[in-house]
């Protein structure tokens, strides 16, 4: 007798051999995923029909800034200085603790209900994200964001919030919840914080989630001040490393990709965001070539404006395409693997989620193909990342819990959610003294 | 006493004032639009709910190849010469009039679900897509796709049966149904067929509907053949005018934007089969300057795999931004004009669709804000550009007839389509001897 039984849908498993088995079936108990094949002969207290339905690893968001959920559409097609400047950051200094609470919840029903199960986040009030994790269900890997920008004073004190946070988090809701320290890039800390950084989170043993090389402007600063590329910079001072998840990643050399590749780095891509805010495309095809496992994000709702990794995914293998001018770049699959088994792998949770193996926690989602826009049937996979949206996603589970079944959230009330963000967003409008 | 009032919504009238009522409301009387504002004293057989939602004008496809949803994901990331004589064309061989039939209602359902009113299309068998365009209740303009390869015999073949859908369908369905000539490509007919299709377009009054420098590889082509670009060789000949819509348009010169917009002919842009082919990204931000009112498709869903314009819309404003490598190129409202008014405007419609405005044709759709993507609300059009898909469209009015209410859709049967659609892709493959 086990947990759950997810019976009859078309398993994509994103195991080492990504087989896909047309009528799969996944066996939970506990937290754990416990058998996955055709034929599974375990009862359940609850049995899940899979029927007409994808089951697939729930998707791995590998960058985004949960809490700007709330800022959603507040200023758009602005130059990147005056965005951040007349808009993003004055709202930021106004946001409280609750605000940056109703954010993640708002951000939380949205991941729940496209498939996310699991994410990379980087903000700041981030025991509040972690409130809102914990009570949506989520698995979170959360890092408070610090900027020093070479005050010493400021960086001991930022140092001293993201060390706290790492203590007091790591671990948290049932081993959901994981940290990082979070310093926002090699342009805004300086190479005393950056070196702090690494050896912190050595001796806590996280990792490092920080923004490299996302603009020209980025890289251009960084030459000016270092006489280096930010990745070459980053490397110089050996702060680079495996437990190093590094964001954006658009502006790279050939050299810095070989850098990224042999200490381990772990790129994360974010394609929506790289575009909207004229960034540029990052190398992925390049660096996917060289065996870099780069996984995929969403960036923050401020800058995309989604947290749907479906988009995502379509984005990413349509980019690598164009880059290369070349169809057979970056085929589905390579998407779909951004998207769960080497972001779990981005995030050092490779033994743990990210495919739909047995041993595994029970992170998945199903998504119903029955629908004018996935029909007919030839190749799940295409579907999945060429045709599918976060709507299209049934049912939800992470950590063997049911997050949403049939559609509908189990853990948040959808309605008051909704209401509470917009009453949240109108209260931090007027705080701000802003115009909608 | 009007037939339909629809009330109280986030009214985006995409008027030339861009005017967007924060509480508007729409008044139909059979299939004309005959008042808009924010308070309608009108009575109405039916009165719709719009609280909560966006009341839009319904996006129109510029560029498709309806029938080819049967072919959805059949085969990807492939190279085009590849990907056209081992897998679509051996597949477009063995359709059969039934097969586009079947092909163009999957096509509809989806068109209706997203929010798309009215369609550019170009295919064969186009009586079985005009006939699935009756029984959705769509607007469509349909062209017969005619190659000829310079074969004099396959010519005069093409050209009669072009002229014969032309003659037999413009205007029927009570004028929902449109036709133009559908020459294929520059590449693909010959001088002679251009000039003669040119010629019948005039003669009958109706536009011509092209595919024009969608990849190098036809750039090289034409230069080979003609000794001159795409452009500058239809110029040479005569053929550009206000009435040739010219799906693609990726490779273009500076002189080739110039042509196009002193001979006022109507590009369209398809973003993401551009990239999923690896063509290229059309130079949308150059012709907008221009003063060309560049249109939006999602070309057939083989190569793109989907018909959501939504996607499509997103798409177009971020390609322009990092075309630019400048955030403030496309924004918001650019998108939503390609996909509505400047669709009517290549498509001969202006006065007749693309906006919410008294006297035009009651097509329109609302969008169920109630979601957690679209929270909080800040700006609406940002919103439907960067935000929504086409799983948000709640209502869909075509020609005054109410298509789908509340996400049912009444004019089709979605479950017995889906079926059929399964089922004539099933024997559509074994009759082709392919495996899927």
């Amino acid at each position: 007798m086990v947990d759950i039984l997810v019976r009859g849908g078309i398993l994509v498993t994103m195991d080492p051999n990504r087989r896909v088995i047309k009528q799969g079936s996944v066996a939970i108990d506990g937290d754990r995923i416990v058998a996955v094949g055709e034929e599974i002969g375990e009862k359940a207290d609850k049995v899940i029909d899979a029927r007409g339905k994808a089951i697939l690893p729930g998707l791995i968001n590998g960058h985004t800034h949960l809490a700007m959920a709330l800022l959603r559409g507040y200023a758009d097609d602005m130059p990147l200085d005056k965005w951040l400047s007349e808009k993003i950051w004055p709202m930021e200094k106004m946001m409280r603790p609750r605000d940056c609470y109703v954010g993640s919840l708002l951000g939380s029903l949205e991941m729940i209900k496209s498939g996310t199960t699991c994410f990379a986040d980087n903000y700041f009030h981030m025991d509040q994200v972690a409130r809102a994790v914990k009570k949506a269900g989520l698995r979170g890997v959360l890092s408070y964001g610090m900027i020093d920008r070479g005050n010493r004073q400021k960086m001991k004190e930022e140092i001293r919030i993201g060390r706290s946070f790492v203590k007091s988090f790591q671990g948290k809701a049932q081993g959901r919840i994981l940290t990082m320290f979070g310093p926002h890039a090699p342009y805004t800390c300086s190479t005393e914080c950056l070196l702090k950084v690494k050896e912190l989170a050595k001796r806590f043993g996280v990792g490092i989630h920080i923004h490299v090389a996302e603009s020209r402007e980025e890289v251009k600063l960084t030459v000016e001040n270092y006489g280096k590329r930010p990745v070459e910079y980053l490397d110089s001072i050996g702060f680079l490393g495996p437990e190093v998840l590094a964001a954006h990643c658009v502006w790279l050399t050939e050299k810095e990709i070989e850098m990224l590749r042999t200490k381990e780095v772990k790129p994360v891509h974010n394609p929506a965001s790289n575009l909207k805010m004229g960034s540029g495309i990052a190398p992925v095809p390049e660096m996917l070539s060289a065996g870099i496992p780069v996984a995929l994000g969403t960036d923050g709702a401020a800058s995309n404006n989604s947290l749907d990794m479906f988009k995502e995914m379509k984005l990413a293998a349509l980019l690598g395409k164009v880059r290369k001018l070349d169809p057979t770049t970056m085929p589905a699959m390579k998407a779909l693997e951004m998207a769960t088994i080497n972001g779990a792998t981005a995030l050092g949770l490779s033994n743990e989620i990210g495919s739909v193996e047995v041993g595994k926690r029970a992170d998945l989602i199903t998504v119903d193909l029955k629908r004018s826009h996935l029909t007919p049937m030839y190749d799940v996979v295409s579907h999945l990342v060429y045709s599918a949206n976060g709507g299209d996603v049934d049912t939800v589970i992470v950590d063997g819990k049911i997050l949403m079944e049939g559609g509908k959230v189990l853990t948040l009330d959808e309605e008051k959610v909704l209401e509470l963000a917009q009453r949240t967003s109108d209260d931090l409008v007027s705080r701000a003294g802003g115009n909608k």
